[in-house]
């Protein structure tokens, strides 16, 4: 791609020479618009973000710890690490201190899990409709993608999983969004979680249960993650990005303690530690004891936001479109109607309507379209004002597709 | 490694399966117990982190930044690039923001650019006794090691690498601690800087700069990084971890702007950008202008401390012992006698004279040798009493070995 006066060309890794950019890097960028209203990125609402407390815990933290500021054992902020215990308690999931590997954001847990397990060429068993940082974190390693249809309203197919594994297939892991599924909303049900985990065991192949959606949860009653049902073959990825703020990048893994020592080896060759003081930060901001009632909040904001939507989709989209309520996470997931081409609706949007959205086949997995009629809305992000807004525009140009 | 119940296995990817504990977390470990001193890692003195100015510039940005806690395009802060642009100036770099992309740390810049550039089982440059943390980040990709000797004056030999090049070998990269080297002390002479800038470009083969003691320059005069001598094919990984604080992770890579959109896509499958609040805490710390200061202050102690170290060791360690004194960084690499059995001298330090150093070999590269009766020594972390007394218990038990 560079070529110097010598004629020589920069060689890149086989991998990277076609690599596309990322949409989502370019959703950001047009997101950075002035006056747009974005459903695009999954963004939180960074009104709402705790930033009197965080910005007070992270002070103490330079005042009285001066060493988080030096470097630190990977991953280790002990009293993090008992916050997260109790926190994972909270949702039916028991395990210890010496089970949590901090990371870099859920990102990293899941991009070093991929490391840890899976050979260049590989087989990952993931759903049609996925998370594309995911398939990013996968590219290098070319691997062959197992896939399975999903529900919108009960998650990954797991039949399909089971027929996969019966027949022979034993792929590095399977990936699971198991709540607030990105892009789907879904969350998968008691059943398939109980079956799912059952499979892991039997089969011996490990679930990556990625769940940055998970404390986000609008019923009353929430189901256990897969982690809860099947401590030993199930990983866990959680992150703070979605209940606290994304901009100061923590997460964790929860994993069998004898995987620990594998993860501190990746994880130094990646970045040596994860920050010191941001790790201490948010210690201190769990230890204040305030997130209980801060998720309340979100809780509360996101689920008005989320039905805002849902009866503006109904107002203003055709009657064949097809939207579920998902429980939890900040992600609606629309099929609209055949005749809706749906990149041409996002370009009008963002042109004529101010609106930006992502279309649903930038989330299909290479080879499927699946996704061509969705779109996937995030309702975390904009007010009410603005999904009342926003909706009714895009529901103009849907109409205006149909009458062509 | 896992066995269930059920008598399944869990298989981790084959580079996995038998990778050692990293000797540097071992050492943080054995480090952290208290009374010991240190001279095994590379930390930066915790006394003199610019505390206060940090705090005041964090806190800033959170009462006047809100957005810094959300996500962000991945690295990007332009005003810290700017500073980074004015920095890299006073090294006789030329650069403009759109070739910098921010890293989480200097680790993760060196990782991302391996990923881009290294096929699975293709060829690095290398010295061979080298800093461990960059064969960390190859060893997933089991490449093939060229290696070429060190002078312990003026750093890699160059020759050699022609020698290599000449011979046909094109490896994806050399990988080049031209200043403070790690674990050598070594800074590269400038006719070889030239020289080897020279071949990079000749042959199309880029090199990758790890510069995270360049800034820790205690000559009146220091000779440009190769970066200053080859903008197209040198590819510099610069980190704020050791001219302000490691716990902040904060590094940045200057590159053709070709490469900053791959940058992205790897970036962004890592860990999605790099945290927001602690690029903006960085880069308000910078714009306060006390970093030229705090350098000044770092160069003046780590320097006196290097001296000490080296008048104990011309002190108290055998006639026969040999030490440069290093123009940058924070080690002093030693060649003991060849009586001197080096495990069993750290095993000694540790247990009866409470002091920690890093044996050499830790630092050869596989199959390699040449760092059998080395140590390193870091002179960053310790008081000048600590150093006296650690040299000299050092010292001790050599002579006691001399006599067995």
């Amino acid at each position: 791609m560079t070529t110097t006066d010598t004629g020589k060309t920069l060689r890149l890794a086989s991998w990277a020479q076609n690599t596309a950019p990322s949409p989502m890097q370019d959703m950001l960028a047009l997101t950075a618009r002035p006056g747009l209203i974005s459903f695009g990125l999954g963004l939180p609402n960074q009104e709402l973000f705790p930033r009197e407390a965080f910005a007070e815990a992270s002070a103490d933290v330079l005042r009285n710890k001066p060493h988080t500021l030096q470097y630190g054992p990977a991953g280790v902020a002990h009293t993090l690490k008992t916050s997260i215990v109790e926190l994972m308690k909270g949702r039916g999931v028991t395990c210890t201190e010496d089970e949590i590997f901090l990371t870099t954001g859920a990102q990293q847990a899941i991009n070093m899990l991929a490391r840890l397990l899976l050979e260049p060429g590989g087989q990952v068993l993931t759903e049609e409709i996925t998370y594309p940082g995911f398939l990013q974190v996968l590219e290098p390693f070319a691997p062959e993608l197992l896939t399975v249809p999903s529900c919108p309203q009960t998650g990954m197919d797991v039949d399909a999983v089971e027929a996969l594994l019966q027949a022979g297939k034993r792929p590095a892991f399977i990936y699971s969004i198991t709540d607030g599924h990105n892009p789907l909303g879904s969350s998968m049900s008691r059943e398939k979680r109980e079956k799912l985990a059952r499979l892991a065991r039997e089969y011996g192949v490990p679930i990556v249960e990625d769940d940055p959606y998970g404390f986000l949860s609008y019923d009353e009653v929430s189901v256990p993650p897969l982690k809860a049902l099947e401590s030993e073959w199930v990983f866990y990825a959680g992150s703070f990005s979605k209940i606290l703020a994304p901009g100061v990048r923590i997460g964790w893994l929860i994993v069998p303690e004898a995987l620990i020592q594998k993860l501190s080896v990746v994880k130094e060759s990646y970045d040596i530690n994860t920050a010191n003081w941001s790790q201490h930060s948010v210690a201190a901001y769990m230890e204040s004891g305030k997130l209980a009632e801060h998720l309340q909040l979100l809780r509360r904001e996101y689920s008005a936001r989320r039905d805002t939507m849902l009866r503006a989709i109904e107002a203003y989209f055709p009657a064949e479109t097809r939207a579920e309520k998902p429980s939890n996470g900040m992600f609606l997931w629309v099929e609209l109607p055949d005749f809706v081409d749906v990149p041409t609706l996002l370009r009008d949007a963002v042109e004529h309507k101010k609106v930006a959205f992502f279309p649903g086949q930038a989330f299909d997995t290479p080879g499927n379209t699946k996704g061509k009629h969705g779109m996937r809305l995030n309702f975390s992000n904009a007010t009410h004002e603005q999904i009342e807004q926003g909706i009714k525009g895009i529901g103009e140009l849907i109409e205006a597709q149909r009458s062509k």
